[in-house]
């Protein structure tokens, strides 16, 4: 059976994207088409008058090996010319020219025929719409979904910019629960069920935002089965999913100790990917947020929305009254680049990125597992492993100084500390009777990280993760833990192993043997 | 005496505006830059796994002839390359990584350096910020000094997107009126002093809308006295100033006809250039928006606010959490190319710019001097000229077509069509007596547009730069006349000589010799 289209969803839109009328010049548009048309309308400068009159990249092969310093000899050359050549379709003078807010039509084909083969969604009449990265697209799904003070259903660690958008417009986080298998569908079921008891005569939440793959900052991956139960869920109570997914394709092989490690582990891409929301979303409820950023680059500021065509249609009004469209030249330079490497060598491309970041998640453990012991969970902790100090003996009796679990995707590994056994955190609370326990773990927590950058190495509080519950009000936090992140994204080996070193001595020396 | 300081505008910001929070990864940056520190703080992606390895444009020189085609023979190599050389410190690593905010500070220092030598800013602390173009940059304007239901001034034929940014908000436009030398400082001056006997108990306007170089649709030009004339009133009723000049340096020498004009017409540049209101603005009440869409091509989607520090904060928040930085690509090109130009080549790049769409506003002037006997305005109609028949003859008792005024700047000729003399528009009156003078002119123009659609030429009907002064609610229109818009940028000579003579075909028709 083929899918069939998406369901009507039009009473999510807020007032404000109802209020968005089209504009006026698009009955220009339809004319200015036709043929022997003289246009006399339209505000174009004159392409004659660009400055610029060619551009030439050099790229990678899609397979280059990227953890080579090879992969820089063997470039490809894309050309743009000013002008169109015979086969040439995306010019400089195009992509100079003020363009479609749906942005350019062969770029747009092609991720469509990406989606639809890596993608599957499970409706018939998804549409591609072209975005200036997930920041911007976010703020989009926020300016069409929300109103001042809903509330908004997010990870009970959230990533902050995703916040910030909503946080001034007096909207409130409603944190749900995750692991390490990502967003515990039972308590975002518990949550909406008993919602008009908790909040009486306060809207549901209609939106739920999610990074269901190496979340930022915990690197938990939602798991199938979850993520069923999770769509289900957003189904009986009518909530949409922002999927925001930029890790996807970063997407790991479990962590296995080096001796155990294959010298050559080439998983085929496929098998490792997790069918997103989108492919189990037969109802349209699903905004898929796709990026360019963590597969070419950031500074391209380049992503789309996968979505109902009632979505895409109020999220191009919104785009044509903010940023138009996304740049000319990230968008010609990225649909050269796509056209040539083609469907395959896009995700040839990918399984090099996931294979660079997997070999970047390994030295992290790696280094991690050299510094401290690293031990099953005890009874009551709930991730992964407990490091312990070092102790070259039995480690039977140690003290746990964090937990963690061995990433999944992404590009962070997040470590859970236990203060109840900390010396210098029982003398705090002792020191600061009248304080809460809250108070009194921030407080060591700062202390903490202030010895890390002493030490000089660097690790983001987990406190910047906690969702905003009202104006100016954080989730209250669990006393007696606390969270940083740890990137493997960026440094290099020697960096990391110097930094967790640094990390490891602070650790022993707040946990003095006694 | 060298100029103050900006004032305080604060109360001129939102709530929303307010209520925006920096990130707390500021904290995090601020030491992420002490040496010797090891970051595992930062999410990026790591550079060696971005795609492109290097990127090379070729370019004009400044002083190019833009009008020749020998323009595109002498090209100057511009270069990024993937990491840093010596010299070089724009590299594509930096380019397609997550960038500050803030944007390039080379660019924005390049920017800054043009801004204090052209601009010549009447405060001394004024600060750019770059943003992703003029309607990015108004999107964020609306979103720091508007709350729903604001009532905002602008020009009485005014640009369609600038409305449609908050129109959606509830927001009302308060129509000023503009002659051929811009807005008239006394219907401005009226419209406040009287603001609370015409709206008892509503806000007053705090911001005005302007364009006032070459303005789209009207190609009026406010006059240097208009415009300390509308600053002064400003200042008086405390009204913040957003002054979008995207026309800037498209500021013509008057039309002459082609008998009386000199073959070769170089004006220096700076001649020609009228004071900005950013020059007179003394308090820091005057927000800038400058562009590269008209200069360097729309697709960089690449602009700059100018204006006082606290506006430029609270823009930058609104940045972070939407567009969070221009294109790395736009950047890093517009960047390299403006270096390797230099301040003074830059400035020349602009003559000739102006001087080529000089010639294109003289080439539809003449085309329509050719078609149509051009008369001074007789009494009571306010525009420089009027068009009449083609006569060959004596045109003393021509009817007028239509009136309008040789552009001094910009992209577009403006025409007011007069139809108390024409019996179609009578006889549409006649059938239509229970209609109003405004729906039975509606009725014509769309009438007349079809012709000239049915004749194979577009032109943009006036009517789409009326202002919106309330939900769904136009200013009403003048009965008896109608307004159509030329733009003089995009189409060839011969083109636009062809579309004029369909034009002049259609009003000889509608026209009847009796």
């Amino acid at each position: 059976m083929s899918p069939s289209k998406a369901i009507d969803l039009s009473h999510h839109l807020s007032e404000l994207s109802r209020s968005r009328i089209p504009s006026p010049l698009k009955d220009i548009l339809k004319y200015m088409n036709e043929p022997g048309m003289i246009s006399l309308a339209g505000g174009l400068p004159h392409p004659s008058l660009f400055p610029f009159s060619q551009v030439n990249a050099q790229i990678y092969a899609p397979d280059a090996d990227l953890q080579s310093d090879d992969a820089a000899s063997s470039p490809i050359n894309i050309h743009v010319p000013k002008h169109a050549s015979s086969s040439q379709t995306n010019t400089l003078s195009a992509a100079l020219q003020y363009g479609s807010s749906y942005g350019s039509s062969t770029l747009s084909s092609f991720i469509r025929e990406f989606t639809a083969r890596v993608m599957t969604p499970g409706y018939s009449d998804f549409e591609i719409l072209l975005n200036s990265g997930n920041t911007d697209a976010w703020n989009k799904v926020v300016n069409i979904l929300c109103e001042f003070g809903d509330y908004i259903l997010v990870e009970e660690h959230t990533y902050p910019s995703s916040q910030a958008v909503w946080a001034p417009m007096g909207c409130r986080g409603v944190p749900v629960p995750i692991d390490k298998d990502g967003l515990v569908p039972e308590a975002l079921e518990a949550v909406l069920e008993n919602w008009n008891e908790t909040h009486p005569g306060v809207k549901r939440p209609h939106l739920l935002y999610t990074v269901p793959v190496g979340q930022n900052p915990t690197s938990a991956t939602l798991s199938p089965e979850r993520k069923k139960a999770v769509y289900d869920i957003c189904v009986v109570y009518d909530v949409i999913i922002c999927e925001d997914d930029p890790y996807y394709f970063l997407s790991f092989p479990p962590y296995v100790l080096p001796a155990q490690r294959q010298s050559l582990r080439k998983n085929a891409l496929i098998d490792g990917l997790i069918p997103t929301f989108l492919s189990l979303d037969v109802q349209g409820r699903v905004i898929r947020l796709d990026t360019f950023s963590k597969t070419l680059g950031p500074g391209n500021r380049l992503g789309y929305f996968v979505c109902n065509p009632l979505f895409t249609e109020r999220l191009l009004r919104a785009t044509e009254v903010t940023t138009q469209a996304p740049s000319g030249w990230s968008q010609a330079l990225v649909e050269e680049l796509l056209l040539s490497w083609g469907q395959g060598g896009f995700l040839r491309w990918m399984v090099g990125l996931r294979d660079s970041y997997t070999a970047r998640r390994d030295w992290m453990c790696d280094i991690i597992a050299e510094n401290f012991d690293v031990l099953l969970s005890p009874e009551g902790i709930v991730d992964d492993v407990v490091a312990v100090r070092k102790s070259h003996g039995s480690t039977k009796d140690a003290v746990p100084f964090f937990s963690f679990s061995f990433p999944r995707g992404g590009m962070f590994l997040w470590i859970k500390i236990y203060l109840s056994n900390n010396v210098a955190y029982q003398d705090m609370k002792v020191a600061n009777a009248s304080s809460s326990d809250s108070t009194v773990t921030a407080m060591w927590t700062e202390a903490f990280w202030m010895d890390l950058i002493k030490e000089k190495v660097l690790l983001t509080p987990g406190s910047y993760y906690t969702p905003i519950v009202g104006m100016g009000k954080r989730m209250p936090q669990e006393p007696g833990v606390t969270f940083f992140r740890l990137a493997f994204s960026f440094e290099s080996r020697e960096e990391m192993k110097l930094g967790i070193e640094r990390m490891t001595k602070v650790f022993e020396r707040w946990w003095p043997v006694m």
